[in-house]
């Protein structure tokens, strides 16, 4: 398949894009290339495909069904009892939903974190996305359990090869508060041997940094140093609770940190995110929207548009984090992270991009188109979805999207209605982990 | 003309809406009304009118010409020089502009506060949009221009009546700082006899609460009650900076407050707003956008969704603000501010009113429509907008709104072109300022 964009606004300039493949050959004006599909780029502007560096593809399910409650009350009320409840097919349709509300809002690429790895490949892979699956690990401090989640990690490492190219499978220790060390140090080896990222949560709340202090004598980022866990192929989802030192370690290591500013700020886990000292230290900093359980909202434009006006706010300084930075960490800050060759529009790169619709207020006038994209448009200025060379949607339209949203309303309209008696179990759950990370630690 | 909208959501269940003139007539189950209009509902919900309670409308023509910049460099090289040169023509093109955007993202009702005010009026009337319009008034302490000033009001104030019931004419003296206390004692006069409201900026920077207590040895609310400004006919656009007694103040005599989070954000001038002790005291808390100049966009469903974000996290508090909350403040609490019969679906009720798409991946599943509303959509959920009983709007489309773009877009590119030597004019004029205050004061 071969694509021709024609005269289409990329970087203040008109110019033509030829795709061949799932790349991109040859970008400049007037391009007399032939090709199978030509595309009018009048009235458009063109991205780099978004890169989502930290979500729960699937909870879209639960989007809008606990906010504004406490911590506690979500958890145990909201959450686990519909997450125990969860099929492999509940999480198939999430994450195709998902995975549509991401094309509509210009995301062509993610990181996920959840359960049930081969639902989530086959959804994304249908769906045409590419993305870093994190196959998620519990172990609560327990022996048996980790042994089995292990087991879960070998397999699902085993199947990834039935899935294309676009879906790249990786481990998803989902925190340190709910991993053991040892199976901490268990994805340690075998992401070494084979080449695997490592996606965790990190850093998010002040009580997980106290609680580290106070449990295991270290801050997050010291601990996982201390078990060899930093490396350019960990990604840290928050990282919000660093100081100095830590942001030092990160960048040494080559660490790339996830800010998740909506999630942040929803369920006030804390503000003060850190972004000019990691920029500083040289830090890949990137930008993901967290699962919709959190922050309700896969958009991407959005998450850009929060990131920099928190940085300008807390800092009392306007000039924090501008729109091209913004852009850049949601884009080649992305691509960096994953190692894959994205998040820019070049000869040679992946075919990964968007094209924006220009004629809507949000770009009336476009002094500065970034600046519009930033601070005055949100997802839906998006009009056109290509990645991997493949179009997936065309005039904000994606085929099949009425049925995606109705069958993943149905398993999520049934989900609710299962009976649980999670709650007992998971409050249990709670006390034991403090007793079994104590005996481990000690 | 009758308009009946048929199988609507509202408030979690199916309705009719029969509006007959400018006024919602009936609402319930099955209604057997005949109209002229008949709208089908199905797929869709219905909210009031947003109400935006802080603009400066025609700043759409400065949209994104000067971000991320420091706020001196802003006024200095940007703004200023962009103002000094704007046309009664420029205005009511950029109005048009503002107009097309709000009503594309549900607002059918807005503040406004900005020079040229015939403009504004004209525009906002042909757009069909309800709106108190402040005619801004700056006299920097000098009794020439406090005069000149005055003059101006009391000529729009004549020609108010030119226009409808739809726009009501206001005083907008624009700060303490850039208007003497005999002027802003002159628009208390003039508001009590003839019934406006007076719609100022106050507390909206940390710089300008400690100068007012260097320069008038005064809080900027104390200042205000000391002459006699407080009253339910007092629009105080921000107030970010203002302590536990001046929140009495303000309860005591019924001021309303308009938040601005995108903009207090954005240009870094504060973001613990105290929405929660305001809400205790019983001041009528309301949302705007500010104009676009500041914070870029005038969508409201966006400026919601800031609001509650950011009470949540400067507070760590998951259940600051929520959505329902955040809601009433963009609608019966702007309402209340302005005195009028809108933010409420209910007989008898002025008919301004907006149908939202459901059909889209933010309200899949809709489990909690308003949090859906609030924490995953944005402006493009809006489908059809009714204003004083007109559809303004039906399936995302504005009459003319290609026409509006295009001529706003080429007023806005001129004014750019124009030379100017307002720099060094209004530099003076900030150093002069400071003279002319303190010999007032003194």
């Amino acid at each position: 398949m071969s694509i021709l964009i024609k005269n289409i606004l990329l970087q203040q300039e008109i110019t033509d894009i030829f795709i061949e493949g799932n790349s991109i050959r040859e970008v400049g004006k007037s391009l007399a290339c032939t090709a199978q599909k030509i595309i009018d780029g009048k009235g458009k502007a063109v991205i780099p495909g978004l890169i989502n560096g930290h979500t729960h593809a699937a909870m879209t399910l639960a989007r809008g069904y606990g906010d504004d409650i406490p911590l506690e009350q979500w958890l145990n009320e909201r959450i686990w009892p519909y997450e125990t409840n969860l099929t492999p097919e509940d999480v198939y349709w999430g994450t195709k939903l998902a995975c549509l509300e991401m094309i509509k809002s210009g995301t062509t690429c993610f990181c996920d974190m959840y359960t049930y790895f081969d639902s989530t490949a086959k959804a994304t892979e249908e769906m045409g996305l590419r993305a870093v699956l994190a196959a998620t690990m519990f172990d609560y401090f327990d022996k048996k359990q980790a042994a089995a989640v292990k087991q879960q990690m070998l397999n699902c490492f085993g199947r990834k090869k039935k899935y294309g190219n676009r879906i790249i499978f990786a481990l998803g220790p989902h925190a340190i508060y709910t991993v053991s060390t040892d199976s901490l140090r268990w994805c340690r080896n075998f992401a070494q041997e084979n080449g695997l990222f490592i996606h965790l949560h990190l850093a998010e709340t002040q009580s997980e940094y106290n609680n580290a202090l106070q449990q295991l004598g270290l801050s997050p980022v010291r601990y996982l140093h201390k078990h060899g866990l930093l490396s350019p192929r960990l990604i840290i989802a928050h990282g919000v609770w660093v100081d100095e030192e830590e942001i030092r370690l990160l960048a040494d290591y080559g660490v790339s940190v996830v800010h998740n500013p909506n999630s942040n700020l929803k369920i006030a886990s804390g503000y003060q995110f850190k972004y000019e000292e990691m920029k500083a230290a040289g830090i890949t900093v990137c930008l993901g929207t967290d699962g919709c359980a959190s922050s309700n909202s896969l958009d991407m434009i959005e998450t850009m548009k929060t990131a920099a006006l928190m940085q300008k706010a807390w800092r009392f300084d306007a000039t924090a984090m501008p729109a091209e930075e913004v852009l850049d960490c949601a884009t080649v800050n992305g691509a960096k992270m994953l190692q894959l060759n994205i998040g820019k529009i070049a000869p040679n790169c992946l075919a990964d991009l968007c094209l924006v619709d220009l004629n809507s207020p949000a770009f009336t006038p476009n002094f500065n188109f970034v600046s519009n994209l930033i601070y005055a448009a949100n997802g839906s200025c998006i009009d056109t979805v290509i990645c991997d060379g493949k179009v997936l949607m065309e005039n904000k339209y994606v085929p099949g999207e009425e049925e995606i949203m109705q069958k993943a309303a149905a398993v999520a309209y049934d989900l609710m209605k299962k009976p649980t008696n999670v709650i007992a179990k998971n409050e249990a759950n709670i006390n034991e982990n403090k007793d079994k990370r104590h005996n481990e630690q000690s």
